[in-house]
Order: structure tokens, then C-alpha cells, then sequence
């Protein structure tokens, strides 16, 4: 097979051009006579690698200087356990919208920490749409309110930075980072693995506010205190330095191409053209997610008879379309389209959804 | 350049043959249409990858079936953290054995979970020798006993496993893993940063003894648990995948080459040849290590003059010897000679060795 349109959820697709890019300088980096992946992280080869990279991303986020940009290994799993670890005393409340699996996740790695509120939780209703704001219970002392900026699993995602006042506001933003311009100042952190929007699995971007982190949290190894990190331009023990290069790749690449201003209009393009395509299907497909709310970065879709599934999945391949399995918490199918997916690879799914309905329907 | 001989002490040199095998099929992994860091952890292709490299690491080292081979996102930094919360109650005494910096870092990072005892401490004596097994004072009801197996700063390794009874015996084993044989079943745990002897910085590898993971511990968020990880084979959460891969083409490369006894061998002869040059030198080039305990795989020396360092750094680099410049903590020179370093390195480092000597003596 060549190369495929390649829907997973993360680890995701990535530019074709960056990972031209790795593969020739894989053996020599820039002369140096070695690999990147080869070479210490305090050299002068690396350091410009990881210099450029939290320039890049600075740039492409906006981001203001009176924020620190982490590259940590861990995934976002590891930094909902380090929140209330470095925002918290023990024990004090924190408020977390559930807005999906992750959410749920978010609350499971705080528990031992902090008393986790669950200020507005949109499970009942199957999270399809997101509990409106008037409706959230926040805490009167809470140490911070979390959110789940884009739930890749449900596909349910804010279009807007939720309201909490002077509370700090901390968003999980993994699979909807860099696809669209943020409003960095409005949070006192956001988080992200990076293997959706970013690059590769085995680094996260946390970028946060400095100021808290010199006062705030609870009893903890030095390796889990972001301070630290902070002060040491994560390299406070030997970052994932080949994972933090590809993703410096991917920021040239995003800059490149026009930044994320440009990618949230493909973004859109890309959403528009795939959800126009499920709720013109007459009912053979349906994604059951309240519009307002409809995730741009992953549209779970299922066909009205489930028996029809392998043969979709089956088809899909065959034309060159992969990982549109939908998660098994869900089922049906699920297609992840982030910025490295390109307008063609969702014109082409779409186009085979239309021609895999004609002939099933 | 082309590719040098890179005696850096992690991010470290990797099998060429490795680096050239990732790099052909890093757009298209065996004709999936995806490249395996594109590809999700739970599809049927990384998990093929993820399982032959458990079987690959296991025949390698021999592990016994009742320890579970984990590969986890972090460093040896990270698991150090995570040893007393779940080998420890809070506040309980653990052993800890200090014969370098890493020990050193070891305690920092368990000091918040434990009451960590320093049963033997070599920095006295500069790190140059290992404490007398007989002079250690052990705690009468630690819950481990930790061990650095080979200081990658300090070039001290033990060479053989000490005897602590039936305290759980932990080991660090970042720098000189997979270099020889190794008895599993006399530790409890083993763990390892990958970025020296098995592949890429951004996974580690743990051994651990299934049992005690069940039923030791304190409170700690789930994603700090190794039961967990054990429990969901290491995909808990979404593993460094490609970080995982190259590790698992390294574990090839060594089967290939002859399993860790083969290793054992080659790395005893790179070792010999470079303190025999060393020692031979008539005082131009210096190790302090006791020989009874130099490392096999750092080698750290000093010039007769430091005012040469430079000339010696910038001179080998014209050589194509890269990746010499000592620790910031102790200066002077260091030669990483890890199983990825051929004998023909040494020779050639040897060999620049006494022409510089000859030039400046």
C-alpha cells in the first residue's frame, strides 16, 4: 500500500513532508554526524532543536511571555495527576466539567489529591452536547476549574472559553490544540499530548501560567513539579528529544502553510464537508452530537444498520481510507481530522461514504 | 560529515543498521499505508510491535515469568518517583545505596514518600570506589533496598548483585542494561531509561515482580500505579510509540548479534582496550575509578592538563570522535561505550588517544 488517508484518533496522521524530512536526516542530522535521536540533549545540536520548537510554538499560539512552554514526556494522563499536584493543597476542592471520557479521566487522576467537584457533567445525556454554562456548580474555594477543550471520543467540543470568573481555568486541549486560534491568557494552563494536532506520542506541550507555580501545590517528587521544569526549560532530567524534534517539525510545517488562522479555515472546510455529508445521508449515517457543539478535530458517525460496519470498514481500506473505526466505547466509526489531514483526504471519505451508501442503501 | 563515532553518554549512539531499517519504512510500515507513529497503539500493528518486543526484551535478559516488562513514558527520573509510591507506606523506612549522582537523584525523588535512609554513601571519596557490602547499615524494616548499577557520571558499576536478604532489592539499570547477563530473580524490580543501551530517550523499561505490585503502596493517582500499566500492558495510556518501536529494532539487533553474552564480551574487550590506554598512558590520561568497580560503560578520564581539553575535544571531532566532553560535574573527558559502540570506536578513540599523546606529552 502507499500511503493512506489515515483517520485515527492518535497517534494521528502526519505531514507527509515532515516525515520526508526525518527520514533523510535520520542518520545525519545537519552534519553533525549523528542522528538527533543520537545526540545529548544539552549539545548544541539539540538545543537549538528544542529553541526553535518552543519559539515556533510560542508564535503559532500567541502565546504571552509571562507563560512558560513545557515539552514533558507523559501524555495528558500524566499531567491531569500533576494538576492538583501543583495547584492544590491537599484536599482542597477543584471543580471539572464533564464533557467526556477524558473529563471522566481527568477527575479519576485527581481523586487521590484534591476534592474533585463535578460542577456540570454531560453524561446523562450520552454526551452529546455540553451542559450550558448557567447550569455549571462551581465551588465557592475551588483551586481551579477544569475542562476538556475537544473530547476526542464523543466529539463534543466548546466553541468558546467557558466564563469562571478569577478562578483559574485549566483546559485539557490534546486533540484540538493548534487548530484554531486560543485566547492563551483567558487559562492559567493548557495541556496537550501531543500525537493529534502536534506530532508524536511521548511528549506533551503544557503551557502555564509562571506565577502560580511558585506558590501553589502539595507535597511531591521534584520530576512531577512543573516549577521546576519551568526553570530548567524541561530539561530537568532528559527530555523525549526525538518526539520534541518531530513536533518542531510539525509547528514549521503549520507556519509554513499559514498558521493556525489558516488551519481553522480548512478546519472548518473539512467539518462543514463531513458533517453536510452524515446528516444529508438520509438517515444512513447519523452523528447524534448537538450541532452547536460538534467537534471539528473527530466526527463519530454510525451507519443506521450495524451489521453494515465490516463491510464499510472493509471498503474504506481497500480505497485507501484507514483507522475509521469508531472507539469501543461508542462503536460505529470515527474519523479524526486534524490539521494534518488534508482537504482531499476528507473530500475522499466523503465521497466514499456517498458511493458506499448508493450501493447499501 | 558522515557518521562519527558518537561516545555520547544518552541520548546515545544507536545500530546503524536500526537507524537505516526506521528510516525506510518510516512513511509506510510494512505496508499498512501509515508509518508506525501515525499508526494507533491499540491497531494490530503496533501491537505487534509492542508484543515481539516484550518476547525480544524477555529472551534478551532472560526475564522470569513472574515479573511483567513494562514500558512506560518518563525517564529513570519518573520511576524513581514512582518506586516508594508503590513499594513504600508513607513515611516508611527505604535503603538507599549511593555510588554517584544517580543515587543522589534517586533519594531527591522518594524523599516526599519515604524515610529514606542512606545505608552507604561513596562521596567521601569522590565516587571512585563502591562501599564495602559488609559496611552498608541497612534499616531493619525498609521496604526496598535501591542500587545504581553503573554511575553513568561517576563510571562506578557493581559487578556483581549484593546481597540484602530478603529486602526487595531495586536497581537502576539505565546505563548498563542488556550489557551482560543479568539474574532477574534477584531483584524485585529493574528499571531503565532506554536513551543508553536499549534505543531512544522517552521510554523506560521496568522489570518488576508481579506480586508485591498488589498488595504495597500509598495513595497515588492511577497513572502512578505499576499494576496498572502491568494489568493493561503498558497501554494504560497511549505509550511512546515510536520510542517503543526503535527499542523493540534494537532488541533485534541484539538477538541478532548474539544475545547479552555476546554483548558481555565485546563490552569487556572495549573496556579493557580504553583503561589499558588510559592506565598505559604514563600519567597524560588519568582514571580515579578502584578497577574492582570501573564501569564498562563510562568511561570517565582527565588529561594531565586541563588547558588541553579543548584542543582534545576539538581535534577527535576532526577525527570523527564525537561527544567527548566530560559531565559538567566532574569535567574533563568521558567515553560512552555502550553495546551500540562497535569495537572499531574504541579502537579509533584508542588510537587518537595515544597520537594526541604523542603530539602534547
Amino acid at each position: 500500500m502507499t500511503r493512506a488517508y489515515n483517520f485515527s484518533a492518535g497517534p494521528a496522521t502526519l505531514p507527509e513532508t515532515v516525515l520526508e524530512q526525518a527520514g533523510a536526516e535520520l542518520l545525519d542530522w545537519h552534519g553533525a554526524g549523528a542522528s538527533i535521536v543520537e545526540l545529548s540533549h544539552r549539545g548544541p545540536e539539540f538545543m537549538q532543536v528544542a529553541s526553535e520548537a518552543e519559539a515556533d510554538l510560542r508564535t503559532l499560539l500567541s502565546v504571552p511571555d509571562d507563560y512558560a512552554v513545557l515539552f514533558l514526556s507523559g501524555g495528558a494522563t500524566t499531567q491531569q495527576a500533576l494538576i492538583p499536584l501543583n495547584f492544590a493543597a491537599p484536599g482542597q476542592a477543584a471543580d471539572y466539567v464533564v464533557t467526556g471520557h477524558w473529563g471522566k479521566t481527568a477527575i479519576k487522576q485527581a481523586h487521590p489529591y484534591v476534592s474533585a467537584n463535578v460542577a456540570a457533567d454531560g453524561e446523562a445525556g450520552g454526551f452529546r452536547d455540553i451542559p450550558a454554562r448557567a447550569d455549571w456548580r462551581l465551588s465557592d474555594d475551588a483551586a481551579y476549574v477544569h475542562v476538556t477543550a475537544n473530547e476526542t471520543i464523543h466529539g463534543v467540543e466548546f466553541r468558546d472559553t467557558p466564563d469562571v470568573g478569577d478562578v483559574p481555568l485549566i483546559a485539557d486541549f490534546s486533540s484540538s490544540i493548534a487548530s484554531e486560534p486560543v485566547d492563551v491568557s483567558r487559562y492559567a494552563m493548557i495541556y496537550a499530548g501531543a500525537q493529534k494536532n502536534l506530532g508524536p506520542v511521548g511528549v506533551s506541550v503544557v503551557i502555564v501560567r509562571r506565577e502560580p507555580l511558585e506558590r501553589s501545590g502539595q507535597p511531591r517528587a521534584p520530576i512531577f513539579e512543573y516549577a521546576r521544569h519551568a526553570q530548567s526549560g524541561s530539561m530537568l532530567n532528559t527530555p523525549p528529544t526525538f518526539n520534541w524534534y518531530l513536533a518542531g517539525l510539525v509547528f514549521k510545517w503549520m507556519l509554513a502553510e499559514g498558521g493556525v488562522e489558516e488551519f481553522a479555515r480548512r478546519n472548518q472546510r473539512k467539518a462543514d464537508a463531513l458533517y453536510a455529508a452524515i446528516d444529508g445521508s438520509g438517515g444512513f449515517y447519523r452523528n447524534e452530537v448537538a450541532p452547536a457543539v460538534r467537534s471539528r478535530m473527530n466526527v463519530p458517525f454510525f451507519l443506521h444498520d450495524d451489521g453494515l460496519d465490516k463491510a464499510f470498514l472493509a471498503e474504506a481500506k481497500e480505497a485507501g481510507l484507514i483507522s475509521l473505526k469508531g472507539h469501543r466505547a461508542l462503536g460505529g466509526m470515527r474519523a479524526s481530522i486534524y490539521n494534518a489531514m488534508p482537504e482531499a483526504g476528507v473530500r475522499a471519505l466523503v465521497g466514499f461514504m456517498d458511493e458506499f451508501r448508493q450501493r447499501h442503501g
